[in-house]
């Protein structure tokens, strides 16, 4: 913990400035807009949160002379994207609690929920439009149509044993790499730097948010109840087949849990034995070695750009992602 | 009816081609798409609508030479964000049919609306970037927090008697008025037109849809359910005060239906009675005045403008809108 702690400081520590002024402009949302959206809004704004995605559109917006403010209005934008996203997710799974905390559907209701993820991804989009930039505004754009599909793939697959690796891939691209990427990409365009190092910075963000969901998936079943806030596999008890599951499957195609929890059989009994085998396997490392080839690429992709301080703090956010516990 | 065919003909006849162009560019959206969101889009896109908000952008856009192509997908993105928006309010007051054709949420489940409404507004903010104007994004995104707010208002004063006039207008401009505010904006601001007259089409905008809403209220209470395709006072039922209710609450504060109501009390008897004490006074044509005056508001705002056919189009709108029976 304490070694992963200073990591992330030293991690944040070129943009640590300008995330105060993220924070601070999460602070004038909650307090200053529509009376009506001002309860739900200090329920979901001001948390201090890891805020992984505003660090990567500052840190790369560092690669060129920026226009001062600007990438930390993209910054505060990413991440109301982000909460917007997180709203309407828990309404659609039904889940009670975020980080311990209760969600606006469990405490005010699921329409609630729809109509305050809305009014944020329509705040989120006014914040983009301060950057002044329409490139900018479209990739946001986008963003929200591929979380949207990978939602979608998620929630009409639950419970389809067809689900092979390419549909894993393309989900996890639309409902987590998608937004990493958005956020490396925009900090990019907004600094000026030339089309080929957006490619790269879109790459290092693509790349690291498919990580990061892996990584997410193998904690799905790695951890304690306690520590995950919900049961041990509770994607699989979702009917979601994520990768440490998707190799359960492939290898042991005969005597597996799977099928028969996915027809509702014995359900506690399957799902136990399912995280059983997948701890007491090797799963758990080969998923890992996914996240990692990942990260690989990642930082690869940075190694056109200047070897700054900024750069530094990208390549260690990739092993961060790889190595954190929650 | 044939007369109001007639009328609406009228209407169109300047923006006739623009609008097929809009009607193109929606099967085009329905059909290039992601795979996973192709049946939902096929089921709520080329429907033959009146497609109101469209033409108003089309006609505000003539005023002043305009850039070609350009109105038209703002249009396009206008309409999108309506159908977007109705996705999300039917999901939210759990209707099962629009129009007499079943809702989304009815056919695939709410989580299934929630997603493809966001992909509807995301697609929505695709086609106004491709107006390549940043005032016209920020207005299109104050629209979805306004829309959001205007039903949260709806949705938390439920079953409250203490709703005024003030509130009321608040709501119907946040749930209707801003959007067809937006319509007219959007195409003044992209036709090129000098400020003080993007003002006129804006306030054009604001009270033909102020009118347009408080006439849906009186329709509410004045078809018959084969009319409607709801029960009539459908409003009062889920405990919305609209204007006609709002007169009944002030002209008998004694004996009077709503409160029992809304407190569920002989729920059939006293919805029936509010029905015909509205229906039986001059509570719809003191209403209608009501309207009447927005309309007048929304022509007269238009008296800066030349004199062209478009502008004759927009008056005509107005007497369109007060006068629909559907």
């Amino acid at each position: 913990m304490a070694v992963s702690d200073n990591l992330i400081d030293y991690i944040y520590e070129p943009v640590r400035d300008d995330l105060v002024g993220v924070e601070s402009n999460f602070h004038h949302i909650a307090q200053s807009n529509q009376v009506q959206m001002d309860g739900f809004l200090t329920h979901v704004l001001p948390k201090p949160g890891k805020r992984i995605r505003p660090a990567i559109t500052l840190l790369s917006s560092r690669f060129h002379p920026n226009t001062g403010e600007i990438p930390i209005l993209m910054a505060t934008s990413v991440e109301l994207l982000h909460i917007a996203s997180l709203i309407h997710d828990d309404s659609i799974d039904r889940s009670s609690l975020r980080h311990g905390v209760p969600t606006i559907s469990n405490l005010w209701g699921h329409n609630t929920a729809i109509l305050v993820g809305d009014y944020l991804f329509a705040t989120a989009a006014i914040w983009a439009c301060d950057t002044g930039s329409i490139r900018v505004l479209r990739r946001f754009s986008e963003t929200i149509q591929e979380l949207s599909v990978g939602e979608l793939m998620e929630s009409h697959s639950a419970f389809d044993l067809s689900n092979t690796y390419k549909h894993y891939w393309e989900r996890t691209y639309n409902k987590t790499a998608s937004l990493f990427r958005t956020a490396a990409e925009t900090g990019a365009i907004l600094s000026g730097i030339e089309e080929k190092h957006i490619q790269n910075l879109t790459e290092y963000g693509r790349n690291l948010g498919m990580a990061f969901q892996i990584v997410d998936d193998i904690l799905d079943f790695e951890g304690t109840e306690d520590q995950l806030g919900k049961p041990v596999g509770a994607d699989l008890l979702q009917g979601t087949l994520t990768l440490p599951a998707i190799l359960l499957m492939e290898r042991y195609p005969d005597d597996n849990p799977v099928p028969a929890l996915f027809r509702s059989e014995n359900i506690e009994a399957n799902s136990k034995r399912a995280v059983e085998m997948i701890q007491n396997s090797s799963i758990i490392a080969d998923s890992k070695k996914f996240a990692a080839k990942f990260c690989d690429k990642a930082v690869l992709s940075l190694s056109n750009l200047a070897e700054t301080r900024e750069r530094r703090s990208l390549e260690e956010l990739a092993s961060y992602i790889l190595g954190r516990k929650h």
